[in-house]
Order: structure tokens, then C-alpha cells, then sequence
């Protein structure tokens, strides 16, 4: 089925992610628990607390025994949760004394929370690697463009001349911070779950946070010191970096959108959608879904701080929420980071389209430099009066401020250098550059 | 895949609905953009504006050709939309003149939305069905619970007595006016979408609008007037319909999952999920697949709301919103229904259990009433200093307030009639009366 | 304070909506809780249950009583509401019969929830006055640029041509559903609110619902058969009414912001927020804002509904969640309304620079106009063929495509009548008309 | 006005929070953006770029002059924004070389950015020395409770035994992660922002990336090295790391209200608001607005995740979105912490209570444990039949398993003991101590 866009095979390449959507299938999703009562029944036979044979019969079906999803879909609807079914799937195909020992002391939330951390470390170095891969490109990017002069546009106005290669900085500073907190909320989320029925790991007896610990050295994961069933921070917090890594590439895919329109086109990344009817269009299709993605994103994020409201010990409502916020979130970064990357990496500027606009100003971004320069020469509440003058004249009439000053004015001013637009990008290229060496000092 | 609940398979039970999830695949999305291209060209064919022939070779094989969703996924990544590269399959699989006329003046919009439009009218003739059969249900209910007696509770506190039927007419009565609002809905948003490239119907000549009325018949559809490529509204409301529906159904859960509480269990509705290890416990599944659907409907009718800003004259970023809300919402809204059916229908009552929470208030809850038949046989102040020392003194000794005050005062008070808590339901039964009343009206 | 923008006296004039805002402060919360003690006691005394002077004291009083909100915030910390306090306040003010009788077999919420009920009716009429004129504004604007032609963008690109009144009928569309929804919601939701402790009425006896419709008529508001305590419903339905409102107009702004923008300047509406230092920019302060408040609105309208999950009889978080959604909703669209009408009465054209964006795309938004004209005069394929090339030359030359087609071929084509884009608009001018009679037909 | 709660009196000690209320009151605003104006031109000063009399000037006024937010509000209507008309304002109260050289090179959104951050560095270190001393009480509760024995709770259901100590830990867990998350946070947003008016520091020449640090050391901020005006990543970020403390302590406040319950009142924190009429009820206040502020802050999370859509340089709408955000952000973290202290501080237990809804099981919660008794003198399988058997009579009968049990089988199982809950608590105790010594090792 395909009631969301995540799963549409018509949409894959839209807003699909291959590698990312391998690892929140259903079937994914049961191997991962398979590896988790491995896991489990190793640590717990390593501590003497179930036979070898069993936690051996239990590593080796897990490897091999296929469970159908759909053969799980009225146990979990009677339960409210997969995990029973697939332990009782899962022991129904197992040899007597692995059977017996299966999924000891566990309990469903325990499967299901390491089982989705298993796969959430695979997601996030599949996002991080993708993440510097669009920083490289951005880098490059940054450096061949940080004089490329362009308008600097506030409020959907031209304003004063920036380069192309600071715009870029700006986009790839918060990607620098992401993997600077990608880095110090690892530790805090690729942890082991395993708290047994109540959160108190009773069934097992004095040695439960032993298993605990064990567990986590099996699949190399952390130990949570305090049992996250009904603490969920790790998980808001994750789901925060997710949509702020949506955000960050959907700041850069709404400049794309705005630069690629009909009549500025002065930056053009990417392949644009062709119409066969309308051969001047070129759907910024890559910046429009990097937008998208960040908006849905910005409301699962939400949705996945209101599940730290999990009741008591443990919460069946809170925990649904999480089922539609975190794999969708995951997808969403996934999709966004691979079209942002085949946007990163296909930057071209169109420099003549960039001098038009900021030619069509008339040269009135830099009235306030023209200000300056004359102020040098008269006092100056005359220049600035000179100047507003002159302005409203451009304005009204169309014509270019920097020649009706020098028709107004005798004063040694080199108009033409003035109102060079170069002169007027401050520490635009500097920007350009300190980015790309934080990107060099960030990678060591 | 199974990036979202809605689409997995193992949690179909849970949060799928077969119904609904067949109106949102990948294919029934192909088969209602082919029913569109058909309709169009009739309507066409009828005007006269393209041969009879191609109209009935399109409409031949809008019945027959089956398009592959992968094979679509290419030119729908590259266009951001599936329209064209359905548009160019379906021509592909055309006879020559069937070919040349496909889609004659539509553009991608047009077909999408109304392909949507007609699945939304399976979808809410679905939901229409299950919210009267719901009703009957509860009307069933709340009749036959008129008068069983238990406690009313106010921010989690035993406040004074209720009966179950009154607390069912507060369900129900939600969607009643749900049924209202969708039947003043249907107008506005089952309309046929067909404006053409920019919205202007160009490409049609004079006669644009002729089609687009010819084609509202065609499809049974209402003529929108003026287009809605970028007036998004319909859809704003259509969302906020679902949301409200699951809302309501999620306050029912709420409420059956306060009920079935362990220290509780008044009320049971569904089947409760069982527990090998635990015997005792009986776990709400159906109560919280509620709750958990109403939240997230709750966030996605925010995203359709701002799907509304739609740029210019058509957008493909508030597009895409679009896919990633309605289609869950009305999931949503289809497993919320499904499993609010089952409870509905299924309500019992433990009124040994309502009486036993009652009880434990020690009449307190009746503290009033007893000030008030005290205060006529002395002044009301005495009668209320006298209530509330023994108030104080039940509250701290754990014994009855009526034993307390039958002990204390002489008063000719039928205390044990005072405190039935059956004497002080007020409207209760009326309540659970009017709602049946409604009910009945409603349907005429 | 000025947490909240709307709040702020330095935002007032940006966020800020003086009328709306005077019906949510809290003194207007007091003096409306004060009418529905009044309006209650009158209704009590008018069925008998009262004396008639406790009800004329408890009127009276009414009038002319002042609370300090600041002297009842210990009471409602105390509370968790503020009705207790507001009543323990008024009581001391009034005489003893008044005092006696004041509230009587009310609850907190009835009160609460009437006093919202009373100012949202004044909220409504203030809205659909401002909808009224705003639709009257955008109805003079359609028609007086039904043909005033400029280019219609999909996609942020420059499409095929509209005229500006076929993009205003767009935006006036949604505000006369608008209307509509308004007078089909309004008997759901002007209702009273009375229910007493646990939703019964049973401190009123037999004669409770009959309260309920004396109050509804004292107060001109209508009687809601059923306690909507705990169905919030009718919230849940303001709130998407208020949002759509933000929506519908935050289309409109976003509109004016693209089209602001210094490459268009095709559309010009409100003033412009200057800039001394740079004269050439006119930032769209409006048209932002009303982007802003659609955004905000479509957070809080999931609010709303999420707080649908009212629990059990009465649920002080779920209430509570409404004071933070309903009046920012309301002042929301009051700011919205204000800041649209403004605009709307203040549309100004350029037809110079719509002509010259369609200029600037070469004539190539036309090709498919040349290659219907052409297949007149040759095969179709052929005249495929040559127009395609002539488009691949003008998009690599930047020279005109009608000029080319000309030089190439001797068909008998009126190439200056064919690229005349006026004659591309197919139904845009109807599609203005047309708007202008739906308004004029619903204003009867 | 109050059209917030968070800006109302009357709701004052509900949902207010006197001391972070006091940093987002308008004329906290422009104190903040005054100190701006000094250090900037005392940095400026410092580097030879301005006259030392006019930062002299500056500064002596800024800390003197008393600007009226209302007189700011046309301005700001005008602008979009408020900084123009607040420099204007306190320019026309400085003396010529001040007034000259006031807000030199720097945009609106440098001032307010960083009179921002000036206040929520206040505001951080006061939820700072909140979360630690709710920290503190939290682990004295979790000390003192540690073998404290009540029901677990999951999915509404009493599960087996845990003690309050371990809920207690559940609890503060999140808390010491906020600890860390916010000392990493920290260096990220504790910045200033000076970049210009278009982002490139240009109107200060050369020299303007010295003038950010310097500006950072006049204010004891750090330097950015990028500029942030469009890169909004830290502001999101602030933002989940308020909702996650809002949803922590909701998290705690969701427990209390269970807790506080008629049925339960297991745990019993804060002072109830209490009830005249109904002398039974304690309404939980504070773990109700709790629950309400998570899920509000839960909203505007993603309403400020949305807001890194921060359009080219500077974007309007944007930065509006986080008025709405930010400061209403810190309040709900503001008051949420506030409640929270007061619960975690008075904390108290009902051993009693705990244990009558444990005995209200009749030892059903214990019944794996008896099967695995009993399977240490017979065959398991027989040890199972026997156990189910005795449960399904024990649910029917409401009599005790244990004493079912006993009757049943001769086995010598020390029925008494197997049955008391405190032997099956598992590792509570230990997750109490562990949460109290990973306190005291945050502490250092």
C-alpha cells in the first residue's frame, strides 16, 4: 500500500530514500528484533543464566528464520503491539530448549525499542557520511564562488551586493553544527532497551542489570545506566536533529526555489522538470522537495515531544506516536540529504543574470555609499540631501543614480568604481572562506 | 515498504483499514487518474472538440490498461509529479487517435485532484456508513444505560453521580454534528478540478468551461465555478472534518482507557489484549489505537491547513503536503472508525465496580445535598459548619458521612434516601433521552 | 507582559488587532463571566427557582462591579481556573440575597465557557465585516483587471498568460466559502454552556434543562441540548474556521510578497516598509504578515483539536490547552483581516513590467500556440519538429521565437496576433467574472 | 492585554513565571537592544572605527533613557520591525556624535537578534538552577522511596511490582540529560549576531569581522564566526531543548495526575485545589498545567523548527514566527519548572494505598512468579496448568491466587513469601541508587 508518499513506489524517487527506506520495512523490522533475542539469550547464557545450547539454537534461527509480516498482522492487533506475535512466531520455529529460554525476562518494548535503535544506527551513518558528502560539495562550492557577486535579498528585496560563495556559507553552517551534535546525542540514544515487564528487569532476578550490560556489549550498542521505556528524551531529541537537519536543506532548497525562478535564474542546481508545452520552464523539482520535506518534518518533530508524555511504565498510545514520527522523520532526512546532495553538487551561477538584477536597481543598493563618498567632499547633511535627491529622481524616472550624481555634482568621486558592485561585498568572500576552513577543521 | 504505520502490514490491524487503505495505493491512484482522462475526453468528444473516436478509444482502455507504478517512479522524480509520465504511459497504450486527444488541455493538477476528489467520495461514503453505524451503536448504548449510575469525574477526581448513558450521549453527540458538517461539506469540495496550464482553461479555446461542467457530469462531480489549483481551502476543511472525527472518537477512547484501568474497570468495550505472564491485565488496544490516531490526526490537519499557502498558480511544494496528509487522515480516520465500531458495539457496564468507586468516597460527594437537607431544619450556617466538621472528620477517619451525621444531628433526614447516589444523576437520563431523540431526528 | 506577540504594545500594530484584542483581555474575561451570572440568575428567578431580587442584585451588581484580574490570580493558582476566585469575589460584593443565590448549581466551566462564547460572537461578526469588505475590495480589483494580462507562474516559473483578476477570483474564492461555513457553523457553536458539577445539573433539580434555554434566551444565544463540557467539537470547528481564514489570506500575501519581490514589482499593494539607506526597497510588510499568521494559525488549530480529548466530564488540561489556542486563533485573524483589507482596497498593477516578464521569456510561453497555428499549414509532426528547434535556438540565443519561426517558414501565419499574449487567456476574464457574480449573488 | 495566558494576570500563577516573564516584557526588549547599541559602539570605539565620545555617549544614555513601547508601535507597523523606530527613538536622545555614529554598520535584525540572546542567557540560567534543584528533591524522593513498593503501570494496567523510588528515577533521567544537552548547546547560541544589512558586515569595510568578536567580549557572548541572520539552526535547537524540558516534567506531571486520581491517590504532590460542594476532590493543579504545557511547547517547537525556512538573507515572516515562538517557549519551561519544583519537593507516598491496589489483584500480578515456584517440584508444564487454572478461577471468584494455590498443591512453596510484592521488585532499589549517584557525579 501507499498511504504515504514514504512508501508510494510511484514516488520513490521524489520523496523515497532506497537505503533508508531498507531499514523500516516490516521485514526490517523483524530481523532486527531476531538479532535482539539473540543478542539477549548470548548475554544471558554468557552470564550462566540460560543454557548455551539454547542461546545458541536462538543466534542460529535467527539468522535463517523468515517470518512473513502479514502472519504477525492479528496478533499485533489483538496485542497492540508486534512483539508477541513474532516471539511466539519466532518460538514456534525453534528447537525445544531454545524455545524454552526465548526472550527471557524481556518484554515487548524491550524488542522493540533496541530493534528500532539497531536500525536508527544505521540510519544515522548513512546520514552523517551523506551530510559531509553535501559538505564537501558546498565547500567546493563555497571557494569557486566566493567572489561571485549577486544581490543579497532581505525581505524579498534586492538589497545590498553579497557573493554566491557566502550564501553557500550560510547554508552549510548548521550542517557543520549538526554533525557536532550528531556526535554528543550518539552516546545518549544508540543505547540498549531491556527493563522487563515493569521497567525493573524482575524477571531475572538480582542479576538483570548485569544482562543489561552484556546485552549491550552483544550488539555494541550503550548501557542506558536507567531504564527509556517510559523516558523518551532520546528519542524527542533525535527526532529534533532530524528535522533541523530537514530545515537546514530546506533553507537551502527555498533559495534554489527563489533563484531559479523565471526571472532571476542566476543560480541553477540540479535537473529541472522539463514540460514539453512550455520549453522556458524548469521545475525546481530537488529544491521544491527539500521544502516540503522540511514543513512535514517540522510537524512530526512535535508530535514526537508530545510522546515524552508517556504514562506510567510503560504507554501504548505514547509509543504509537513514535511509530509515525520517527521512521517518517528518518525518510524525510533520507530523501532530503540525497536530492540535496545532487543539488550541492550541481551549483552553477549565472553571473550576467546576476549583474541584470542588480543592474535594474539603478544603482540605488548603494545610495548610502554614494553618501559616504560625497560626504567626503561637503558637509555632510548637503550630500545626503544630494543624494535623496538624486534617489527619488532614479526612481520616478528609471534612470542610474551613479550618472545623475555625476551629473549633479562636480566632486572627484570615481563614479564608476563606487558603484561597482564588487566594492561593496564587505566580508562576503571571508565568509566564503572561513567556512571552508571550518569545514577543514572539522574533518581533522 | 512500511516507512508509516498505514502501511504495514503487520500493523494492518492496528492502524490499517483495509476499506480505506484500497482507496490510497499506488494503483487505485493510476485507475482514478484514468477514469479522469476518460471522463475528459467524453466530455470533449460531447462538445465537439475532439473526435467521438478517440473519446471512446480513451475511454476503452481507461478501463483495461494497467500502468506499473514503478515504471512511473522515473518520470515522477524528474517532473515532481506522476502526471506526466501516467499521461505519456496511458498515450503510449493508445490506438493513434485515442492517443493525439489524451488530456487535451488538462494539465498534471487536473487529473491529480481530481483523481483525488474521486477516491475521497468512496472515502467518505465509507466513513459516513461506520459514523451511523457507531451512532446506532451508542444510541443503543446510551438507552440502555439511561439510568446506570456512576461517578462523574472531574480532572481525574470523583466529583458526584452521572449515569453511563449521559456519558455515551456526550460521545455521540460529536458526531451527529459531524454528520451536519459533512453534509454541508460535500458540495463545496466533491468538485471536479480542470483549469488547464495556468488556470485559465487556455488551451480549450472559448469553450473551457463548457468542459469543465460537461466533465463535473461525466463523473457525478460538482462544477467547481472557479478553479482551485491554488484555493486549497476544500481541502483545509475536508482535513479538519477528519481531524474532528478522530477526535472524537479518541475522546471515547480516552475515556474507555480511564476506565479500564486496573483499579477501575467500569466500563469495557473490544476485546482486551491479553498477557500470558499477567492474567489480570486486559490491555485497552482498541481505547488507545484512538487516542494515538487523534493526535496524529491533530498534526497532520495543521499541515493541510498550510498546504492553503499555495503560491502563485500552482505550487509543488504545498502540493506535496497535500500527499503526505489527506491520504493519512483519511487512514485515520477509517482505522479510528473501524475500531470505534467494534467498541461501540461491544460497551458493557459493571455497575457492582461503579458503586464500589462511590462507595469509597464515603458519601463525601453528597456533602452538599446534606447541607442542603439540613438547612431545613436549621439555619443554613449551622448546617454547614455541622457538614463540614464532619466532612473533615470522614475524610480523616475513612468512615461515612452519613453515619456521621446520623449520629450527630437529630434532624428528621431520610439519610439512607439522601445518599443513594441514584437521587442525584439530575439530567443524566434525559441527557442520555435527548441524545437518543437526536438521534432518531437525524435520521429522519 | 508581552510574551506573546499579540500581547505586545510595540507590536500592536503588526500583530495586534485593537477591536479583537479588547474582547481577550482579561477584563473583558470578567466582565463576561459577570453577564452569564447576571443572565443565570435572571433565568433561575424568571422559572421560580430564585427570588427575583436575588437575580435583580446579582444583575445589577453585574454592571457596575470591577475585579481586579490581578486580585483573583491566587484563587485561580489555587483553582486551576478562575471562576471559583471570580465568584468568591463577586459574592463579597453583593448584597446577602444576591450573595446567597449567586452561581447557583452552576460549575466553573459553564461560566468559563459561556464568557468565551459570548465574546466569540462579537469576534465573528467583527470577522465576517472585515471578510465582507475585503471580498467587496477584491470583487472592484477583479473587475477592473479582468484583462489585465500578465504571466501566470507554476512552479515559480513563468508559465502561459492570466490576467491579475483571474488571480484575484483565486483568492476571493475560499473567503465566499468562507461565508458560507460561517453561517452553517454558527448555531453549533453561539451556544451556552451550563451543566453544572458533573455535566447533570443536578443541583438544579428536575428542572435543570430548562435553565439551560431561559439562560440561552437571556443571553441570545442558543441552547445546545446536549453539555458540550467535554465535547469540544464546536471549538475544534472555530479553530479550522480561523485558520482556514489565516490560510485564505496568507495565500493572498504570499502572493503580494512573490510578487513584490524587486525582479516583479508587477503588483503592489499597501505601503511598503522603507528603508533610509536603501531607497529602492519597499519591504512587503503586510503581505509578510499575513504569511506569518497562517503559519502560526496552522499550528494552533492541531491544537484545538487535539484538545477534543477532553477527559471523563471535565478535564483541566484539555481546557486549559484552549485558552492558549482559541484567542491567539482569534486575534490571528482579526490581525490577518485588518492588515488584508488594507491590502485588498490598495491593489495597484504595473502593466509594463507583466508585459515585460512575459517579454523576457522570449515568446517561448507560447510555443504551443505556434504549433497549433503551424499544423494548420503542414503536417502536425512537422510543425512539431520546427518549433521545437526554433526553441532549443531562442533559449540558447535569448532571441524572440516569433521572429524566428517568421525568418523560417513562409505558413500564412499572423505571428505578431499569435504572440500577442492577450490572446492567450482563455477564460481568465470570465474566471474574474465570474467571482464578481458569486459575490454579488451571495450578498443577495 | 492577555490574549496569551501567559501574558495574563489573572492566570498568573497558573501558566506565568515571574522571572522569565520579567526578560519578555517589551520594555525588557528594548533594555536588551540598548545594551546592544553600547557594546557595539563602545567595540567600534575600542577599534578606532568610531569616536570615543560617541560610544561614550551611547552608553552612558543607553542605560539612562526610558523609551515607551507604545511609541514605538507605528514604527514598527510601518517597518515590519521594531528596530528602526527604536533607533531612531534613542537617537533623537543623544548628543550629535552619538546620534552620528548609534547602530553603525548594523541591520535590524543584529540588534534584536542579540538583545535575544541576552535574555535567554538570563533565562537559561535561571532553568538551569531550576532543573538542578528539582534534581535535588527528586533524588531525595528517589532515595527515601527507593523500596517504597506500589503497582507498576503499563498501558493503564497494574503489571507487577516496582517501587516509587524507580518511577521517581524514570523521572529525573531526561532531567540529567538536559543537563548535558544544555552545556553543549550553549557555545552554539550564546552568540552574538552582527552581520549587516545584507549579511556581509559591508557598511563597516574592512574590518568587521573584528568588530563581531569584539562585540562578543563587550558582552561576554561568544562569536558565531558565520553569520546566523538566515541560518536559524541554534534557535531551533533552543527550542527542542525547551520542549523537551517541558516534556520531561509533563512526563512527571502525567504520573502525578494518574497517581492523584480517587481510585489511586498512591502519590500525593502539591496542594490540591480543593472544592467546597465536593469535599473529596483535590483537583492536581500543578501536574495538570504540566501536562498542558508540554503539549503547547510541543507545538511550538515545530513552529520554530519551520522557521529555519529562512528565506535568502533575511526573511520577515520568519523571524516573526519566532516571536511567536521563542519567548512563549520559555515561558512554558518557565512555569512547567516552576510547578515542578513545588511537586518534587513535597512528594509523599501512601504506602497503603499502594498496597490495597496491589491486593486488589489477588496476587494474579505474581502469578509467573508462583508458576516458576511450583515448576521447582514438578513438571513445568503441570506447574502452568495448575497456575492457569487457579488464575481463571481467581478472576472469577475475586478470591486470592495464593491462597488458591495452597489449596490446590502440597508442593512446599512458601506461599506467603512468594506472594509478598517487595521480593519482586527486581532491580528498583538499584535504579533509584543508580539515578541518585549519577546526580551526585553530574555534580561533580
Amino acid at each position: 500500500m501507499a498511504v504515504s508518499p514514504f512508501d508510494s513506489a510511484m514516488l520513490a524517487g521524489l520523496h523515497g530514500d532506497p537505503e533508508i527506506g531498507a531499514l523500516f520495512t516490516d521485514a526490517a523490522e523483524i530481523r532486527a528484533m531476531l538479532r535482539f533475542e539473540a543478542a539477549l539469550a548470548r548475554a544471558q547464557a554468557g552470564l550462566g543464566m540460560i543454557p548455551a545450547r539454547a542461546a545458541e539454537e536462538i543466534s542460529a534461527a535467527a539468522e535463517t528464520v523468515t517470518l512473513d509480516p502479514e502472519s504477525l498482522a492479528a496478533g499485533t492487533a489483538r496485542d497492540g503491539i508486534v512483539a508477541p506475535a513474532l516471539v511466539a512466531a519466532f518460538r514456534a520455529a525453534l528447537p525445544p530448549e531454545g524455545a524454552r529460554w526465548l526472550h527471557w525476562g524481556a518484554t515487548s518494548q524491550d524488542v522493540i525499542d533496541t530493534a528500532l535503535v539497531l536500525r536508527l544506527r544505521d540510519a544515522l551513518a548513512m546520514l552523517e557520511a551523506r551530510i559531509d558528502a553535501i559538505l564537501t560539495a558546498l565547500g567546493q562550492a563555497a571557494a569557486a564562488h566566493r567572489m561571485t557577486v549577486m544581490a543579497a535579498r532581505t525581505r524579498g528585496q534586492i538589497a545590498t551586493p553579497t557573493t554566491l560563495g557566502a550564501r553557500i556559507a550560510v547554508w552549510g553552517a548548521p550542517l557543520l553544527r549538526q554533525r557536532e551534535r550528531l556526535a554528543e546525542m550518539r552516546p545518549r540514544i544508540m543505547v540498549v532497551s531491556l527493563a522487563g515487564a515493569s521497567g525493573t528487569l524482575s524477571a531475572m532476578g538480582e542479576r538483570g542489570l548485569e544482562v543489561v550490560a552484556a546485552l549491550a556489549r552483544e550488539l555494541g550498542l550503550g548501557d542506558p545506566g536507567l531504564p527509556w521505556h517510559a523516558a523518551r528524551d532520546g528519542m524527542a531529541e533525535l527526532a529534533g536533529w532530524l528535522s533541523m537537519l530537514c530545515g537546514a536543506l530546506g533553507k537551502m532548497g527555498r533559495d534554489l526555489m527563489l533563484s531559479a525562478q523565471s526571472e532571476l535564474r542566476e543560480v541553477r542546481a540540479g535537473q529541472g522538470g522539463g514540460s514539453s508545452t512550455m520549453p522556458h520552464k524548469s521545475n525546481p523539482v530537488g529544491p521544491e522537495t527539500l521544502v516540503a520535506l522540511a514543513r512535514l518534518a517540522s510537524r512530526l518533530v512535535g508530535l514526537q515531544h508530545e510522546a515524552m508524555l508517556h504514562e506510567q511504565e510503560r504507554d501504548g498510545t505514547a509509543l504509537a506516536l513514535e511509530w509515525h514520527a520517527v521512521p517518517q522523520l528518518c525518510m524525510a532526512a533520507g530523501a532530503a540529504t540525497r536530492h540535496a546532495l545532487a543539488l550541492a553538487g550541481s551549483i552553477e551561477a549565472d553571473p550576467a543574470r546576476m549583474m541584470r538584477s542588480i543592474a535594474d536597481t539603478n544603482g540605488l543598493m548603494l545610495a548610502e555609499a554614494a553618501t559616504f563618498a560625497l560626504a567626503a567632499h561637503m558637509p555632510r547633511p548637503e550630500a545626503q540631501a544630494l543624494v535623496k535627491a538624486a534617489c527619488a529622481e532614479a526612481l520616478a524616472s528609471g534612470r542610474d543614480l551613479a550618472r545623475m550624481l555625476a551629473e549633479r555634482t562636480g566632486a572627484p568621486v570615481d563614479w564608476a568604481a563606487l558603484f561597482d558592485p564588487a566594492a561593496h561585498v564587505g566580508a562576503a568572500p571571508l565568509i566564503a572562506d572561513r567556512f571552508v576552513s571550518a569545514l577543514a577543521a572539522a574533518r581533522g
